[in-house]
């Protein structure tokens, strides 16, 4: 089966660092294809950035979906643009925020949020409460360190990240981590190992779980929210995905 | 003082209803400039038509706040781009749907929305549980009703409506009721009296609001989740909002 | 317009400097009248004094509905009385409370309380969770400072304030600020400029609410829990409200 | 020990049941003394009769204090004045509303409510809202009987009370029913029986609860919201019960 | 009438000082009986003990249930087996950490529990999420003491209990204290006096409610969750409780 | 990998159905084994059944987790001893209505269980609330058969089943379908082609879970509430699980 992973940032180191994640834990006969939009911002950070890289996100999404793919991932941690994309969707779409609360949820009684900038940590707490998983968070944390600083060989990222877990442990009496940003996917087994408790990466927790969703035979639903969209015009040269 | 109103579909008579609607409650010295994007979806109807709408709604939002407005409307009673419009503006920005539930929690104990489609009510369910409304809110009905109906002379739009708002006030012991759609801006009055109840039209209350917290002299939150965006690349032609 | 302001503590002092911060927000045709009870506490400090004073709050607010106010606010931050004077009018009713709860609500997605005395901070708390907004606050935090204490020239309280707004920025991600009691009306712009956030002042946020609803044409529920009083007997010499 | 029961509305025939049903349940080394306020409404309906009955029950309070009675009982199902009686007393308050929610939820993971007039669903909504049980509360449901009504011998209120816990077995799965009005104290054994599930009178509960509080050796809380209220004038000949 | 109380664990003098605990606040007319099981864990210290214990306790649920005793109490702070307890009885059940919950919340308007070890917390937070009093809970904090040392003379538990006592009250805005485990029985009534709050224990809280519940002639509901077994075959030996 | 499935109740055929669709849906390279226990309920139909089955559960999942088993399932819908189960294994466990709650809350807004009898409604509401995802779920209904019925031939159980999904789609607008016992593994697919919307079947949901949390290397957290069991004597010839 082939799982597209879309980034939905237009920085293509952070999506072949995502697609190595998601590879390391792809099943057997799983092929996962990472791509991110030539179009939108290089990271995203706070409502705007997220917003303006939609539309683009969609447009991958509905190539996947044409071509057959087995289940999509939005690989930023916002989500950015999930419910958009589930009512494009026959097959499942996974964000790697939502994956990694309900894996963590499956491991730990309460688990904390080790983000990047403040400036996320509404659109995180907004999931949360959205998908019903805000009481098993016991906090949303910044490192405050700017998702690009992620990819920048020497930058403190990984201690700054590694402090907040520790304060987390300690203070906010958390059971497991969740690490905040799709370009924090290379650290959850070293500082699993350093600190002593689950470190979940969102991005290797949504590819396994379209796995299970493929497997299960599962698709999602289409007679509610998520229901396609209706076919409608669209002005200014715009194209929409109206089921004609 | 100046307020734009944004209608983020391309439907300009639409617009015009819209126009009308805001201008009948403006305060004298108040200036109403209602505006639609080129580009984009010819009514909201659910996930994908709002998401492909915001980058053109903000476009609009970021011209008003270039030019100096006093504050913003948007006038999709999703609240389609809210956070992200706020993230651009200094001055207020009000959904017309946070600004329908918050005028009607002050008059009544519990209402009820009537929305058009089924599907928008996952929507607004979601914003109303977002903005901590949604204990006020005894339920959101659907007239099963296009937006676009709404403009067409002679359809069963009002009827419909009003028939969901007899059942929300005999089932749900809904105090007042919210109309969910700007297409429905000019029916306020008349189902009023038919109801004997209070009838929150969405338009007229952001518009209303917006003149309030522009006397007030309050502006924008910029220390959270609505700080600016950061400046940063962006791929493909696109443009960014980030301050330099 | 005449709008009633009902101070419901029998300080002159407080009603005075509460009649300047309503005057100086209110729109070109609007009259704001401010009074206070003959018969009560000196200031409103917890539940018993709150309870004493409703029932001359109820006689001012019945005034003003018999002169056709086109619409009331209690000026305590408690909103003493609120639900039982919604009751009695026709017209809106807006606590300060409540108003600079929803204002704050449109500027900011989390804002914090800094108000008097500790033992209101349960009554500011059960109005929030009653309201809907308790989820939008990041916390209720007194200064110690006795209401009077606020009127006396000299005193520490305006700085003791400004040090719980620093800890509430610091220490609560709060994102705007709401104060909480009438009698802190003067302080919100010089607070504001001094924090950078926006300093929500509850009376003037009311009167301009209570502006908006009027000019919408908007009255207070009648079908439910605010309907008219029943007619009823009332012993021992006291008057009750009962239409008859 | 003595426990005073406080009908805080004005109808001696009213508390002269309540009288008889808390003297039923009474431990033997209790002496129960009901009493009803000289001043004030013939019946409490809602928030505007509730509001002009608390000065002259808190006088009672105050009285019963005084002379060392070991509790009290508020015996309105409304709580009324609840919070601030607590404030003025050293020993344990207890509202018959309250105490029946708390004694429903020991015998039944899910109750029904049934009241007087759907004036009150929303004072007992909040209630329960504000006690933390809302989510134990299947519904509250109003037979739509004027609280007198219950007085009146040759009425249809016990066959419409019975009509509503029927319905709430069949449609709320509730599990245990509360009647909610100090008038229907004489019901609850005669509808248990024909119903076949708990039937809980607030009258009843609260005097047991005081008891068990009173041998607990337990005070009401005096170091938050129930803080003693502080001394300080009282205008127009009224008089505060702060401690000088 | 004779209330059984259940210590759930093993260890004999644990249930001696239970006993003491609730003899000394049953009334005149009330025999306690205490006893524990015969076989399962020496304390109770997390899920599995918990779990572990629960078949013996109900064997002696079902004893108490076939001699007529008119209650029973659960005397371990978890509630451990309360559901399953309650289903198989007719007459009242109250476990220690519920009773102690009902009863802080007649006292005050926020309480916080102080407990043996951090494993428990979450035990007790599913407990009062369950019963709906979590809002009216400030914190549950551990004292980090194992349940056995508290049988231990010369141990530091009280200290430890004190000091944490002390930091709920100037921490967490707590204004009365629950001890979280039956071992503390003995010290609430001291540490009430060094801390001037309600400190509630949960044995005596649970037999005043008990005796409360049998004088109100209420018994446990039997239509919902805690209907009595279905008759069936059990494997193994085992023998179930169905009713035939 | 090898996976254990534990069905807590004592019916071979019921463990059979079970293990077919576990093995129906398991990956390649997994070997699922699943077993009951030798003594206990043949069936678990509320709360008494459900305590009773818990500690051969317990020592079920010890054997498997001694052996070095990659996971473990609970196959029952409650739940049972879920969290008793993981405080026992250091590698995941999932149970098989936690399971069907996340992996319905990946595919649609809004789902509803379909359970057997009305005695295990609290049973599992408890359970939603407890996960955090009571606000996903529209309602528990349930089909009134026991669950012995689900393994008669010619039972109407099928046909209730599928008339309740019907008036859960009709009725609570829940968008996806929950079955909401083990006993149901062999309908899902059918009553999905049927109602045109996903229907989760927790047995194989669960099997895919833990796949997935093996295949990320991640493993229940041991710092907070599902700690190893402390080490302790036990009574009455009991063995704990305290690790030495």
């Amino acid at each position: 089966m082939e799982i597209l992973v879309v980034n939905p940032n237009t920085t293509a180191g952070m999506t072949a660092k995502i697609a190595a994640a998601a590879a390391a834990v792809a099943a057997p006969g799983t092929r996962v294809t990472a791509v991110n939009p030539e179009t939108g911002p290089a990271s995203i950070e706070g409502w705007v950035d997220g917003a303006l890289a939609v539309p683009a996100l969609l447009r991958e999404i509905a190539r996947g979906e044409a071509r057959g793919v087995a289940g999509h991932v939005i690989a930023c941690f916002d989500d950015t643009g999930l419910d958009a994309a589930r009512s494009l969707a026959a097959v499942p779409v996974v964000g790697i925020g939502e994956a990694a609360f309900h894996v963590a949820s499956l491991l730990a009684g309460r688990f904390a949020v080790v983000t990047t900038l403040g400036r996320s940590i509404p659109v995180i707490e907004a999931n949360l409460q959205r998908y019903g998983l805000a009481s098993r968070c016991a906090r949303v944390r910044a490192a405050e360190i700017p998702v690009l600083e992620l990819e920048r060989p020497g930058s403190e990222a990984e201690a700054r990240i590694s402090a907040e877990i520790a304060a987390a442990l300690e203070g906010d009496r958390a059971e497991a981590i969740v690490l905040g940003c799709a370009g924090m996917a290379d650290l959850a087994t070293r500082l699993s190992a350093r600190h002593g408790v689950p470190v979940v990466d969102g991005v290797a927790a949504a590819v396994t779980l379209v796995e299970a969703l493929a497997r299960l035979g599962l698709r999602t639903a289409k007679t509610g929210g998520y229901a396609s969209p209706r076919p409608k015009p669209y002005a200014g040269g715009m194209t929409g995905f109206g089921t004609r």
